[in-house]
């Protein structure tokens, strides 16, 4: 269905909850969708073809570690991270901004860009909405973001406007770097998918004015579609929720809305009710690693006792391999002894628990069940949490 | 083909080299066999699927490991070893002894068995000949070895008749204890696999004449077959292949040979040609974690500089998941970048190398043409070396 362009197209329509198809340059995705995040061009314990069983159809990964490891020049010589990491279908980077705030050490932000050192080696580094847009380009990502400024909250009404100004002015310099690129005049760099396109980052705090306006004004600047970022970062879910809303409101129709790290089964089916269509998302993988299943009926962590001789499956009503193959005391079993595999097996069933709720979601809203959908989702997932 | 009796058939013969299908209660195995390594009911990084996927028929599992931990009480109430992970193709377990030997605490040896302190905990165990016998009958493996000594190399000659005379002993006590199980005469021990067969152990360190009466004798205490232990522990692998001929000659031809603990391709193909039908080995799994794959050309270590930029797949001849679809370039970023996934991919590869190996090999010896692979794998394998 791809020419190689990207496109979207609402195909169903449930209150404000969207159904679609983005296209990309590596072919079709089904929205509303959610992105595993596989941080440096992997997704941590889950083999490719372990994410396309469990229904991935677009990957998520980190333009900081990998500018850091191995290098986005190293990436480009090898044809782009799609062909490095042999992964055929759509992929996303970030624009390394959220790292260079939560994971980097002596970070000074200016007009210019955000220096800091390196996490791996205390090399110095600049990174700035062009250099961030040249990684990306290099990287061959289908779908770029904008460099933003990562404000932490609670931030006043003052902090929080004087951020966003920033982050439209470095979104206006990010798309035209991007645009040089696009039309081939920025020579060093190596652009290895022609198909890219990038998206802008909604800011505006927790204030909804400005989240207002942030969305008015980055649609101005012409992206070929638009982000939501800076929640999920402490404040309450209702907050975040009417955040969304806000943001989401001068958003046009006809493109698509990507809510950022955002979060539980619960705020994915909120967000999908305010009109979202992407999300990605580091809790399937990681509470996985620590012992956290995500289950029709709630959380459950594995680790404890009462699950020691337990010999259902995590969650009978999955048909994920490890739900058919795995009963709870052998997992638990796994995890206490240190395995690995604990975290294999784990993430494939927390991976196959979202993509199965988003599948279910864009089947809901088909039907017109989206508001049914919705409640029982709330009602099921109360029970073990 | 199993009626749920252990079997021994040999189908071709080439030389001493043998080919041949051992049956269990679990279904058959095609011999020469290569047994990967699933420590405590799990074989690192790699999910049952995957070993299905690499041509595994059988698994090792370690008694001790496993008895400390979950214990083989849970596992017996779970219905034994082969329901509790999962995996319904043929087990064999280990007696514990060797992991007494090299794991435990404070452990001292006197004709009673091994008393140690758990690794884990420090609490205090007695490892006894009836005791080893009783945990494997719990666990349910399909094959369970007796309790040995493991002497340690080097040792007099006087001293390895020493120890082997109490190996003996400790077997007659093993298989007593077997045979009371077996019998029904045992109702403290909750047995999960009425078709467990029971091997004999052949020890005699490296004295010729100590490894054929040692065969001799086990044979006369009478089990469903025979392995060789104590090999691989640091002797020359000309001494290794002399004491095998030696153990192997006295061992009956319609029962099957297992070489424990071993070891490198060249040596399974060594063993092959004086009449070894089983291996184990953590080789293959345990360097691929420290990023050794073996390739049909020798070994590669994939942290090697060299690699970072090469695009080729690790073994071009092979036909494995990860060499057909990751780089050098990918797994060595993975492994630099301590991603658990090139733990995984390279084990994927490792095993499948192995566990092709020993197809070639009995596809060579149906066709009469052992000697010709046995001569091009030393050449091809001494290249990358």
């Amino acid at each position: 269905m791809s020419d190689g362009r990207f496109a979207f197209r609402v195909t169903h329509q449930d209150g404000r909850a969207r159904r679609g198809v983005l296209s990309t340059a590596h072919g079709d995705v089904e929205t509303p969708a959610f992105m595993p995040v596989g941080t440096q061009g992997a997704v941590k314990g889950v083999t490719h073809r372990d994410l396309d069983d469990a229904g991935a159809e677009i990957l998520l990964s980190n333009t900081y570690h990998l500018y850091l490891r191995p290098g986005d020049d190293l990436i480009a010589r090898r044809g782009g991270l799609h062909r490095f990491i042999g992964w055929n279908k759509p992929m996303l980077t970030d624009s390394g901004g959220f790292q260079v705030f939560s994971l980097a050490e002596r970070r000074t932000i200016t007009e210019e860009g955000a220096r800091f050192k390196s996490h791996l080696d205390g090399s110095s580094h600049l990174l700035t909405p062009e250099k961030a847009t040249d990684i990306q380009a290099q990287l061959g990502s289908d779908i770029a973001m904008v460099l933003d400024e990562c404000l932490a909250l609670p931030a006043t009404a003052d902090e929080t406007r004087v951020s966003m100004e920033r982050t439209l002015r470095w979104a206006k310099r990010a798309r035209a770097r991007f645009e040089a690129i696009r039309d081939g005049n920025a020579p060093d760099v190596i652009a290895t998918n022609a198909g890219q396109a990038q998206f802008g980052i909604v800011q505006g705090g927790t204030v909804a004015d400005l989240r207002k306006e942030s969305a008015r004004r980055t649609v101005e600047l012409g992206f070929e579609a638009y982000a939501i970022g800076g929640l999920s970062v402490g404040e309450l879910p209702e907050v975040m929720y009417e955040m969304v809303e806000h943001a989401v409101e001068p958003l046009p129709l006809d493109r698509p809305r990507y809510l950022m790290g955002v979060g539980t089964p619960q705020d994915l089916v909120e967000a999908v009710a305010r009109g979202v269509d992407m999300f990605d998302c580091v809790l399937p993988t990681r509470n996985a690693r620590n012992g956290q299943l995500f289950t029709s009926e709630g959380r459950l962590n594995i680790k404890n006792a009462q699950y020691a001789e337990d010999d259902r499956p995590p969650d009978p009503a999955c048909d994920c391999y490890t739900c058919r193959t795995c009963s709870r005391a052998y997992l638990r079993h796994l995890f206490q002894a240190g395995e690995m595999n604990a975290a294999t097996l784990n993430t494939l069933h927390n991976l196959r628990f979202y993509l199965d709720t988003l599948r279910r979601i864009r089947d809901a809203i088909a039907f017109g069940r989206f508001e049914i959908f919705r409640q029982s989702l709330h009602e099921r997932l109360s029970r073990l949490s």
